[in-house]
């Protein structure tokens, strides 16, 4: 993947200690940050999306990197880069999804400026407020896997709005409403990073559930073991589009065994085991999430 | 213009205290934050800027937001969305820019996406360590208008750029120079703002000296009383290109005479004075940047 060449490009060239986690932990700042890019005809397509969706959808992107790292989404500052033929309701419509997502999280600003397509970037702050940080290099042996809600509703509603001919009832559909106007994973987060004393890891699934599995093994070196018979879906989501569906921004964690009593609403999908980086599924090992693994799961 | 027609309309549909200065003030996180964008074919062109003076520009027009609010430039976090064709000598580069550009700000993140064009957002980070925060409605009858560098030079440089045939060295043309790798007035900004007791307003220059000049006129209601023989330019820079040019990243604020022993490297360009929100150029008032004043300084 170019993506993640490039990014290794920018860590030797700029030697930063802040690339890496879903957002960028401040310690001086007691805050987290972290930029989140939704751009038309790669992330979204304008027939399949309202702007009160895309609205709302670009504020959920962005305050689940910060449910990620545990912290409390405070702030967020977005950019709007619009053709010329945008019209007044484009804007209004937008921000009115803006505000119904955004809730306790304020808008601090942003730019407008012109563009072919529609680029929406936006930068979001949290702050930590005696919350528990996580990173992805802090996955312990013992430690227990735990995920929030469903996996593979968005990639499943993706598919739906593609067969336009598929029947569906549009954004009451549990799957396209997961694809459009998906939910930061808010309490689930608060629960941890409230009540946790040690070290752990979060990510969203934002690339996906496997993804996140393998990005947590090969950070914390560790040997993630995975039941996929645990892994809460739909029973007509199949196991690939489970574990590569994305855009789902449910939250996987890593943590003590000792946590989960004073949790609740999680599913624990797995362990943390000793062993270099890898995720097995159902005792079998992969070290990437690449074909043999997607080939693994063929229905 | 549609832009600030927008910006209406968001400020009426999030009724954000926000959204207005070139950064937003969070006092209760002790930050202020800005975001701006960098969209090819709107904001610079592949055959006139390096991918390491794009690096560049980027961090500095985001310093700039910071320097015109008064706080202390801390971290940037940087959004690309670039076309498929994108080779890693791009990224390299772009990121030497970053990194020589960025010198005490710290990279603290951003994300890579696909586009079909070149779009940069950056978000940036400032903190108020004891400084005293600007806002452009704090200009009061009295002050002083003063102004850093000189004004201009941007816009000559990018019609050099333009007009192919005329003779310049290139980057080391002080008019590309300013053009393509823009400083932002840290400096000039610290100065102020460490020590300045009372309110005040200030602005950076990025949408031109005139739009800089009218925005504080109309979000402070006072009357900006400017003589234009003292606004520092080069001989060769005509008036228009002085007021309207842009992207200098210059600093304008109005202070209190007080301060003016405290300070040094400005240049006093005016006063302000009670009245309805205007701007006296050599004692004709407007009410706005519009064509009458440009026309006003035909040459």
């Amino acid at each position: 993947m170019k993506e993640k060449e490039f990014i290794q490009i920018i860590k030797s060239t700029l030697n930063s200690p802040y690339i890496g986690d879903d957002c960028a932990y401040l310690k001086d700042l007691g805050i987290v940050i972290s930029q989140d890019s939704l751009v038309e005809d790669i992330h979204f397509k304008k027939e399949f999306i309202t702007p009160y969706q895309l609205g709302y959808k670009t504020v959920m992107v962005n305050v689940s990197d910060i449910c990620a790292s545990g912290a409390v989404p405070e702030y967020i500052t977005i950019s709007l880069s619009l053709p010329k033929d945008t019209d007044n309701g484009f804007i209004e419509d937008f921000y009115k999804g803006v505000k119904d997502a955004a809730k306790n999280v304020q808008v601090a600003g942003g730019d407008i400026t012109g563009s072919d397509k529609i680029y929406i970037s936006a930068a979001i702050i949290g702050s930590v407020k005696g919350r528990k940080i996580s990173s992805r290099k802090n996955a312990k042996s013992g430690y227990k896997i735990i995920v929030s809600g469903e996996h593979g509703n968005s990639a499943k509603g993706l598919e739906l709005l593609f067969k336009k001919d598929s029947p569906h009832d549009g954004i009451n559909n549990k799957f396209i409403k997961a694809h459009l106007m998906p939910e930061a994973q808010i309490e689930f987060s608060r629960k941890i990073a409230e009540n946790i004393r040690e070290d752990y890891a979060m990510m969203d699934t934002s690339d996906g559930l496997a993804d996140a599995l393998f990005q947590i093994a090969q950070a914390s070196n560790c040997v993630m073991d995975i039941d996929t018979g645990k892994i809460p879906h739909d029973p007509v989501v199949d196991m690939r589009t489970v574990l590569y569906g994305g855009e789902d921004y449910q939250l996987v964690a890593a943590v003590p065994e000792c946590l989960l009593q004073k949790i609740s609403d999680y599913t624990i999908i797995g362990d943390i085991k000793e062993g270099s980086a890898s995720v097995n599924f159902d005792g079998k090992r992969f070290t990437e999430p690449d074909s043999s693994l997607f080939n693994h799961f063929k229905e």
